[in-house]
């Protein structure tokens, strides 16, 4: 396709530059004539395919069915939910016109479906017979964002977001939890980012949760991005769409509720984590292609039909085994640029194969995360197992790694009676990273230093939960602290 | 869920009133609060999951690939297309407010994708290295339709839609044939719907091709559904935007293009092709569901533990041979109310568990598309190849009888000298169904027939290649014949 020339900006001095520069080497997306609106090409879709087939298996092994409700939404529905309607309204998108003529009422192009799929509910549910109702949906999501950047922020985004139904508060909550650590788990065991878990503040929070949960990563920058949110809702939307139930004991109850997603936002996380100065880094569970077999040409057309013989060999194995495997045939291409081109699209692992390597029933094994002088030969009696080691210890390695730089970069700075808010404002401006500090609950500190630091309370974390608060103060105002705290600078 | 009386309307009498309970007792959609726009509830979503997964594979094997292009389209896409903005102009919702503020330029939500996939086209496509580019796109779509019915017709539907750039016009055809032999052979072998395919004429064919190929079904009313379509485009797209490559030569070329889709009517079909008075019928091959197990419960617990464990047992057999399998656990309701809603449902096979059958180390098996006096005993033994075997014959028998039903109601009135006008007007007016007659061309003779018939010309089809145009005249004008065409009502 289009050519792009090789430059990709240093991560360490242009991080946003870095970023975009692989966005769009690897190919993952494209800038569309519409403002704030991405193309996601192939090869970016490819991975989102990959994260939503495994989430999407996790949901439905836990009960969830996907369903699907309209885009187009009443603008009277938003305005039920008070905390709701404030939240959303300075970034809708409004349909007042359709097919040709001027809408009584207008329409606004899903921000979240809470109020719409609440407003099914209402028809749905009657009896505690009916619930739970545990219902998600793969869907394009628009808000209209004034900073846009790929995968991060877009006006038009794709995500999952699931919307439940249960008797009790007790179940509701149980739910949103089991989402979060889905997700978490997810997160870690897929794309191999280590993330932070716990509640927002009421700040923080959803317009219209009564609780936000959230997991929190931490990127090369050493900014935090929210990665993926569970809510309880509470009665907030069985109150705004009145869905009500009839309870064993016969009498009518409110329905609690709750919502979740996840959004082609993980993509960003992906790069922002892993990659590097020759490109994307791709974890293997996650990745489209786990292994690109690159078999180099000659001009002895012999050798060459024997090395194209052996790479369909090994191809032909790769994929009985199962694995996502391609076979490069980008012959007017120097095995240099097909190399780097590889290394672009964070492929984990290349098998080169020369005539030298079909000589000795070799390959050469290269891995996308290690110095290029580490590229081995292995037999060919060999490969197999030693390919299935290489793809875990890969996915192992880059875990490690993201955690071994999140750790490094989480600093504790707790308040005490003797307690230097200074430290805490000279060490965010100097190291960003996450600090785990202390507060005591009032949003007007809270407040103060974001406007001081940039920094937010990322989440007040479960991570750290056998620290005792005794003769804990909030770093701001030194009185008495509630709660643990993560902050950081955030996307 | 939510309860709903047992009452579906008389197909013979009410055919739109039975399609509309079926689709309701079914639970596959739900009326929204946005006019014309319908919820896809759990088990119809399931259905179109079936259906995606199905030609998704299809389309990957066959060398395409998934992206995503923004919902949001500057109006100004859609003019640089004469004929393509005259057909959809009369259906577009228009966003004229998003974030507060008026839009400069108003956008579109997308009524099909051409415009801005082409202006993206415009920038990846340099050479004929790039070619060929194919892809699809899996997307909701919006066009504001007067009159709505659930899948066939309604104001946001679901759909993939495929454009693919060539280098050749003939390569560029070849896709477009390629991809409606690919429609016919999914609906054919998984949804077990027969179909006649070919050409659309001048005056039916897709806003902005060439060519518009096409598959047409007919339904148990006799009315026909066009069930998928794909265009060639030829150069319309590359002018309207202007894209270029070099050839081989040197020389700068116009790109040939083609467009097809597929979307959540093919559900519609499905229904109105195979349904009966008791419900859904759904062809094993696609049905989310392809086996039921109803265990029958009693007073006894010491025996109902029993029937629970043989439901698992075979439950996990059938798992392990990859049925799509489940157990109904419904057990506050009688075993006739069960049984009809797995017959609402449409459900291939349902295997009743009872205390008799554990005795006799069997179990009962009933096939949805066969009389209720007809289920019977299978050993437990023998299970597993005679599920198989059902199964199998299902998926043909429905094909046979909704081809042997579409036949008998196809209808030769082919015009020669002695032509009759009023024999065909008067069998379409009694009969409807298909009619195969001879046409000469002329745009005026079909605007006549379909002014006096409603019957539109559905396709100039290729299934009947072997007849003789020879002494052929136009059913209406009595000049020469051009073509064979087929004719009929349609949805």
């Amino acid at each position: 396709m289009w050519f792009m020339s090789d430059f990709i900006a240093s991560r360490e001095e242009e991080f946003s530059k870095w970023y975009l520069d692989i966005v769009q080497k690897a190919k993952l997306v494209d800038y569309s004539p519409v403002k704030g609106c991405m193309v996601i090409m192939p090869y970016g879709y490819a991975i989102w395919e990959r994260i939503q087939s495994v989430i999407d298996d996790k949901f439905k092994e836990s009960g969830h069915e996907n369903a699907y409700f309209p885009l187009l939404i009443p603008y009277e529905f938003l305005e039920r939910e008070k905390e709701h309607v404030k939240g959303f309204s300075p970034e809708l998108a409004v349909v007042t016109t359709a097919g040709g003529e001027e809408l009584r009422e207008p329409l606004v192009l899903r921000p979240t479906s809470e109020t719409i799929i609440w407003n099914m509910y209402s028809k749905w549910i009657k009896s505690y017979r009916d619930l739970p109702i545990k219902i998600n949906q793969w869907a394009n999501i628009i808000r209209w964002e004034k900073r846009t950047k790929p995968f991060l922020r877009t006006t038009e985004f794709l995500w999952q977001e699931g919307h439940t139904a249960h008797e009790t508060s007790n179940e509701a909550q149980e739910e949103a939890l089991f989402i979060l650590n889905l997700y978490k788990k997810f997160v870690e065991d897929y794309l191999a980012i280590p993330v932070f878990y716990g509640k927002k503040t009421e700040r923080e929070k959803f317009a219209g949760a009564v609780s936000t949960y959230t997991i929190e990563a931490l990127m090369q920058d050493k900014k935090a991005l929210q990665a993926g949110t569970s809510h309880y809702l509470g009665l907030n939307f069985a109150k705004a769409f009145d869905v009500k139930f009839q309870n064993k004991n016969g009498e009518m109850s409110y329905v609690f509720a709750t919502s979740w997603g996840v959004s082609t936002r993980l993509i960003g996380a992906l790069i922002m984590v892993h990659s590097d100065s020759k490109g994307l880094i791709l974890p293997p569970k996650i990745a489209p292609i786990e292994i690109l077999i690159v078999p180099i040409l000659k001009k002895d057309d012999d050798v060459n039909k024997k090395i194209l013989e052996y790479a369909t060999t090994i191809f032909d194995i790769l994929v009985k085994e199962k694995f996502r495997v391609e076979i490069d045939k980008d012959f007017k291409n120097s095995p240099g640029f097909r190399f780097a081109a590889s290394e672009f699209k964070g492929i984990p692992i290349r098998i080169e194969i020369g005539s030298n390597d079909i000589l000795m029933d070799c390959v050469t094994v290269a891995r996308r995360d290690r110095d290029k002088n580490s590229k081995y030969q292995v037999s060919f009696k060999e490969l197999l197992p030693k390919i299935k080691e290489e793809l875990e210890t890969m996915q192992c390695e880059l875990f490690n790694k993201a955690l071994e730089f999140r750790n490094s970069n989480t600093k504790e700075i707790i308040g005490f009676k003797e307690n230097d808010y200074d430290l805490f404002k000279t060490y965010i401006k100097d190291n960003l990273g996450f600090v785990l500090s202390s507060w005591c609950g009032n949003e007007v500190c809270e407040e103060n230093i974001k406007n001081d630091t940039k920094a937010t309370i990322r989440c007040i974390p479960e991570d750290f939960q056998d620290k005792s608060l005794d003769n804990v103060t909030c770093i701001y105002c030194n009185t008495s602290a509630k709660h643990f705290v993560l902050f950081a600078r955030a996307y």
